[in-house]
Parts: C-alpha cells; sequence; structure tokens
C-alpha cells in the first residue's frame, strides 16, 4: 500500500480512475471523492452502467456502430438512403454527422485509422467487411469522411484501391475554411484547399 | 431515449460519467468509449472499485479522515506527536500536508467550511467533535489550515470562538509568497502579509 493513501479501497478505486485517458492522480482523487460523498444508490448506478454496458454492448452486424440490436437504427431505418455509404473511424464520428442532421444514407464505421506506429494495420479495420457490403450490391456511393492525417490519408487511400475496382463513386468530405472562421487565421494548407476545391455561387451561401 | 445515441445502454453509460464534477458530455463519450475498448476484467475492476469504496468506506472516529479501521493509521501511529491538531477541510489536505513530511502531529478533517450559500452550517462539520477531542485533554495546540476564502474564514473565526475559552494554543499556517514565485507576480493581499509575517533570517532560508 501506498503510504499516501489513508485507505487501501480509496487508493484503488483512485488507481482504476487514473487509468482513464487525460486523468492524472489528482483529478482521480477528487472524481472519486465525489463520488464518495454521493448516496449509495446514485455509485452503483454509476458503476453499474459501465459493467452493464461491457456486458451487454452489441455492434451493428452491417456498418459495427454500437447498437442494443443486431442491425442498428439506422442501418434498420427503411427511410435512409441505403445507396450511400459514409465511412467514418468511430461511432463519435457517426454520432457528429448524425447530430448535423445533413446526411441521410448509412455509416461503416471503421473502428479506426491505419496506422503502423500503433500496431493497426488494415486486417484490424473493418475494411473487408465494407468491401463485401459493397460486392453485395445496392451502393452507389462511398463517401470517405476520415481524419486529414498521414494515417486517415493512408487508410483512405488503402480503401481507395480495394473499392476503386469495384465500380462504385468515391468521394471525400470537403476540407475549406470552417464556417464562422476569419481567412487570415486559416491554416495554409486548408485555405489552398478551399481555393483549389471552390464552389459555384448563386448568391446564397 | 435521445436519438443522438445509437445505443440506450451506451447513454445511460454516457450520462453517468457526465455527472461526474468537470466532466461533460463529450469528455464523458470519450471515457466510456476508452473503457469500451478494454477487456471485461479491467471494466468490472473499474466499476467495482468505486461500489466496494463506497459500501465499505470507514472514517476514523478521531480525526474523521477516510479509513480501513475504526481509527485510522495516523491517529494510532504511537510516534505522532498527539499534543498538536492541524485543522483541515477535507481528506485531500491531510495528503497534501502529509505529502510534505513537515508535520509530525494528528489531524482534524472538518469535512468543509461553513457557508451559508450551500447551505453548510457548523453543524454539518466535525466542530462539536474537536471541541470534544480538546476537551479530553492532550492537546497542546490546534493548527487552522483552511483555505484563505470568505468561508475559510468564517470557518476559523468560529473555530477560534469555540477553541479560546479550553485554553489551547490556536495558530494558523504562513501565507506569503510561494517558494520559487518572483515577487512581481504574487498578488498584493499576500505580498503585504509575507512583509507583516516575515520570519527572522539567520543566513539560510
Amino acid at each position: 500500500m501506498n503510504e499516501q493513501y489513508p485507505s487501501v479501497l480509496l487508493e484503488k478505486a483512485v488507481n482504476e480512475f487514473a487509468k482513464l485517458p487525460g486523468v492524472g492522480r489528482k483529478t482521480a482523487m477528487r472524481l472519486v471523492l465525489y463520488l464518495l460523498r454521493q448516496d449509495v444508490a446514485m455509485v452503483e448506478a454509476f458503476g453499474n452502467a459501465i459493467i452493464t454496458l461491457k456486458h451487454e454492448v452489441k455492434y451493428c452486424k452491417v456498418c459495427h456502430n454500437i447498437s442494443d440490436t443486431d442491425m442498428c437504427r439506422i442501418c434498420s431505418n427503411p427511410q435512409r438512403d441505403a445507396s450511400v455509404v459514409c465511412v467514418v473511424e468511430t461511432i463519435r464520428d457517426v454520432m457528429a454527422i448524425e447530430a448535423t442532421q445533413q446526411f441521410r444514407g448509412l455509416y461503416h464505421v471503421l473502428g479506426g485509422v491505419i496506422s503502423p506506429m500503433d500496431g493497426v494495420g488494415p486486417s484490424d479495420l473493418q475494411i473487408d467487411s465494407l468491401v463485401e457490403r459493397i460486392r453485395k450490391g445496392g451502393i452507389k456511393e462511398i463517401i470517405l469522411a476520415l481524419s486529414t492525417t498521414m494515417e486517415g490519408d493512408t487508410t483512405a487511400f488503402y480503401i481507395y484501391r480495394k473499392v476503386e475496382p469495384l465500380g462504385v463513386k468515391l468521394s471525400v468530405i470537403a476540407r475549406g475554411v470552417s464556417v464562422g472562421d476569419e481567412l487570415e487565421y486559416a491554416d495554409e494548407v486548408t485555405l489552398g484547399r478551399s481555393i483549389v476545391n471552390r464552389t459555384p455561387f448563386n448568391g446564397t451561401v
């Protein structure tokens, strides 16, 4: 036992919280002491929510998004356009795009990007299942919505090589100056791309 | 169910994490997805550590610090000086002072400070038990190590009024310019106090 902690149980709880990304020892302590001040029911709800999620979580057999059922709400919704599939890294990206309410197609969650440095190869991602999905037919367009990083670009190129022979339209999301941003603060690469990929203007943005 | 979440279980877990102080919805999501990527044993250890702590935690019957036993390690250590008691707000303060290795006396954890705005009165704190401890005898000095806030000062004054008739020496920790700080960046009140409360200098700091 670490001399620093007045209780082994407290130390254990702090150690567990300190394993979370971005949570240091002091923050972990603060969170644990906060929970300790709550009533038993709230602490049990907290602890059990994550355990239940881990035990009972399902992933959609089509798009690999988290789901409560074998096929997720988006994939099983007949009102969505099954001919357009947006390829993303994580379920957080699905939620971010859904929040825009600008996309009515389906998704495909890769589960990450190709990153040799982190030991993530193409076989660790849901790329084969994407190819399989396209082969089954019905998909006209694949939109790549990956990070603009070395890993994201590598993954995009890998998918391009796999998908290109299958004859579906392949596109990437637009990169440009953020809405509300001032030009002088945009980085050069983004500003450059926004000029090269300019879009027709008919008087309204 | 919130349309934004692909899974009710996920939503529940995120809601629980978002209750933690300083944790917003996006951070909660990131933490939950991180735990979801870990193996079952790690997630169960995480969830159960806090539940076990809440169920089995004890508070020292003497100083009210968190403890695994009825009397904490500090209070039951015969090598500590039982004639000096340092009064602090929380167990985090005990840990902070212990880390300095400069104090060999005992502690008294109030459990907060008097704060009418938050509905915390003297009876919500371990002040009566402090008076009781002093009445039992054996304590020569009480050191107040409370926050330098309105609430901390109010609490210090309240304790002063209760303890003063009992004939023990009462002191407060020194306030001054932090070690390593440059004078010009110290706030005026702190700098002023550090001059008023200057200490004799014999060539070594």
